[in-house]
Formats: structure tokens, C-alpha cells, sequence
């Protein structure tokens, strides 16, 4: 794709690390809008832009332009917009394509499927791009688009779209949920958090390796009901519950079978 | 620690990283004793050592042994072992050190937080280890022969070990089980769970940085029941009870509240 003009709406996390990325590919950043002028000048000034602060000041001639603010204020942002010449995308996981019609005949959707925090860098080309549009043609472009700063560009619709986020929740918000049950239970013998790192961190390379059911260890794979309840009985009462379930959960899946007087 | 001699007892995945780790500290593997000659001839080959396959072989004269066996096996091991001069370690997070009582005055326990796998190259220098012995002596031998292969040496005794081994099972065996569980809902959209790798690695990069719940994201962090519905509408059963019951769980520790109506 031969330098694509791209207009930024929003200066926040994904709008930084995406508009760095496209303008290191060569893009060319046309504008940055953000209603803080502040943040408009710095996203802008970082990445050769011009900042503006009004919807109605962005440049409809642009090849893109990319939606980049929380959820909820997608749809409000595609009303106010002026009509586009170009493509309007957003790159939001749970906010339907078609909130974007609104600002342009030609509307898609490009969807990194990582998680971006001020000050921590990341490679953007190897984060998975999920992207959508409303025909054909557009789709390629979005492709091509999202080829220029990503090795990893996948298609999702509405329908398959919410399958990654239950994904990302199960495989990421609930663990992250877990190391802090585990901190607490460290914390009370007197350990940090980070002697579990190297253990962590090998747990997952297997997962991602060799597949997460053949990488299954632990008590509840190998039906040790005596260490589960011992375990169990360490832990305060939701987190006894919940490690009772997954511990269960666990039996099931790998058909692990116990006496019924050992039932958790 | 000056070049100290160390029986192993054993050849299975823990024997063979820790044996080849401390030939390569500079420590002399005198005999690795396995019931299976082939095994043990095969690990004893590769450290300089002599396989044995009766514990009555064992050199009593050695500075350590080191019984790296299953769990259920250590007692036994302990009990059949000649007598020894040296210390007497197991390496098992769920063993009581008195076991090895049979088998020397001077008795410890060298555990190693992490996971080992034949055939997946391990750095041992970062892996923890948590020590325990007899006295305070014994104690200090433990630990300087753990410090001839890791930066990370910290103690643990049956009180605080049980710690250590819940707080594995929460990070470890039950985020696998989860990404188990994200592999079926992606494969039910056409995606491969490596899509899922950037994610769960900066969500694990982000919690050992930052803190787990400074780091915790989702719709559950956000109180947003609606996605939380909709997730679990997706699951099978199970793990839709484990999806709400992990929701209610972070919601509790974070103190979102939710209408009555909205309750899961």
C-alpha cells in the first residue's frame, strides 16, 4: 500500500501505539483529534500530524480514518463526523461495523487483539489484526492497511468477533484475576509474587507449545483429591470455591474419575 | 561451595536438568541409581557419573544425596537407603523432610519451583529454589549448594510450602486449564490459539510488573453485566458457571457494584 493518509480520532493508548506503528510503516498521520488539545499536540507532534479538536475540522479526503476511542463513544463519534471520502474504520472488539455507516459509505473494522498501556512498548508487528468490512474492495484495503504494521492479519465478523473476547477474558482477565489470589497466598508466607514467574512463564510456552490439555498438571489432573481439600481449606472461602470448581473442572475434562465418597 | 559429590537417586526430568546443572557448576555427580539400568546409565553417561541400579550401592560417602523421585516413592527411597554420612535431600513441594529421617541425621529439602520437561531447555539459574533442613548447619550447606545453580534461593518449611503449592495451582495449572477452554470457543471461529499468544503474554509481562490488580481489565473490572451475559451465553455450561463465578470473584475484589437486577 503506497502511503496512506490517516486521520487519528482519540489520543489514548491504542491511538498512540497504532499511529507510531502506521507512520514507522511509512503511512503518512494526517491529523490527530482529540477534544484535549494537549493530547492532540502530543500524539500529532510525534508522529508529523496536525492536531485538531473538533470533529468537523477533520480532513474528509483522507484515505482513513480510524476510530480509536472507548467503546461507547464509537457510535457518537461516526454521527458527528463529516462525511468521509475515505474508510472509516474503528478498532474496537465489541462495537457492531455498522455504528460507522453514519460517516461513510465505505466502513470496516481493524481489531488488534492486545492489550496497550502508556509507556510500555510493544511490537505491533506481532500483534493479530482482526478486520471487517462492508465490502469486498474495502476489506482489501483494510488488509492492506493493517499488513503494513502487523505479520498477523486475520478476518472477524459480528458473529465470530465475541469468540475472541470470551477468549482473551478466559485465557488473560481470569489469570491475571488468579496471581493475585496467588500473590495473596505467597504474601502469607512471606514471598513475592515473582517466585512464580519462571514457573509461569514455562507453563504458558508449554501451553502455547504442546497445546494446553497434553501441558495439564497438577493435583486435579492426576484426581489427588486429598491435596485439592488440603488446598482448599488454606484459601478464603470464594477462592475455595472457585478452586473446588476448576479443580472439577478440571477432572471433567480429562476424565479423571473419583470415588463418590471423595466427591468434591 | 568447593566441588562437593552428589548421588542422585532417580533419572527422571527433575534428576536430569538438576544433575547436568550441578556437573556444570562444578560440582562431581558420583552415581545416579535408577531401578532402570538404560536410564540410568543414560543420565550417569552424560554427567561423568556411575549408574547404579540398587540403593544398597549407593557411596555412603558422598556430600549429598539427592532423592529426585515421585512424591509417593520418597519415603520408601529414604527408608532402603544405606545409611549415609552425608546429607539427604528430596525435592518434592509435598513431602515432609522427616521422611528422610531413615536415611541420615542430616536431612533437607531442595525444592524447585518449576516444571520440568524432557527434551525443553530450562535456564536453572532462574528457577527458585526453597530450602529446608535439620538444623541450622545442614541449613547452610542446603543453601549454598542451591546457590551453585540459582540466583534464587529462598526457605520454605512444611508450613509454608503448602503456600507455594496452592499459589502454583492457581497461576499455573488452572490459567492452562483456561486456555484450554479459550482454544475450544476460538476453534469454534476458525482461530488457532496462537492468535491468543501476545495477549496472555503482555497480560502476564503487565501483572509480574505492575501487580495483578493494578493490571486487571475486563468486562468484569468494568461491571459491564451485559458482555458478562453475553459471554457466558456462549459457554457450555460448566464453563459458564466458571465464567460467572470468576466475574463475581473480580468484581468482589475490585468492589464494583452492580444493580440487584443485574446480579449474576
Amino acid at each position: 500500500m503506497e502511503a496512506p493518509g490517516i486521520v487519528f480520532i482519540g489520543s489514548g493508548n491504542v491511538a498512540c501505539h497504532l499511529a507510531r506503528a502506521f507512520k514507522d510503516a511509512g503511512a503518512k498521520i494526517v491529523q490527530v483529534c482529540s477534544r484535549t488539545a494537549a493530547n492532540a499536540e502530543s500524539l500529532a507532534g510525534s508522529v508529523g500530524a496536525i492536531a485538531i479538536t473538533e470533529l468537523s475540522e477533520v480532513d474528509t479526503s483522507a484515505d482513513f480514518c480510524i476510530i480509536c476511542v472507548g467503546d461507547s463513544a464509537v457510535a457518537g463519534v461516526a454521527e458527528r463526523l463529516p462525511h468521509m471520502d475515505g474508510i472509516v474504520l474503528h478498532t474496537s472488539g465489541s462495537v457492531p461495523m455498522e455504528v460507522l455507516k453514519a460517516a461513510s459509505e465505505r466502513v470496516g473494522v481493524l481489531y488488534p487483539l492486545q492489550t496497550f498501556s502508556k509507556g510500555r512498548a510493544l511490537d505491533v508487528a506481532k500483534v493479530p489484526f482482526f478486520t471487517e468490512a462492508s465490502e469486498a474492495e474495502v476489506l482489501e484495503s483494510v488488509d492492506s492497511l493493517a499488513s503494513m504494521v502487523s505479520c498477523s492479519v486475520h478476518h472477524a465478523d459480528s458473529s465470530t468477533r465475541p469468540l475472541l473476547h470470551v477468549a482473551g477474558v478466559l485465557a488473560c482477565n481470569f489469570p491475571n484475576y488468579l496471581l493475585g489470589c496467588a500473590a495473596d497466598v505467597l504474601a502469607r508466607g512471606g514471598y513475592n509474587l515473582d517466585v512464580l514467574r519462571p514457573l509461569v512463564q514455562e507453563t504458558i510456552d508449554k501451553a502455547f507449545t504442546s497445546g494446553a490439555d497434553s501441558a495439564q498438571t497438577g493435583p486435579a489432573r492426576r484426581g489427588d483429591m486429598h491435596t485439592i481439600a488440603m488446598h482448599a481449606s488454606i484459601l478464603p472461602p470464594m477462592q475455595a470455591e472457585i478452586y473446588n470448581m476448576l479443580s472439577r473442572a478440571i477432572m471433567q475434562r480429562h476424565n479423571i474419575i473419583v470415588n463418590e465418597q471423595n466427591k468434591l
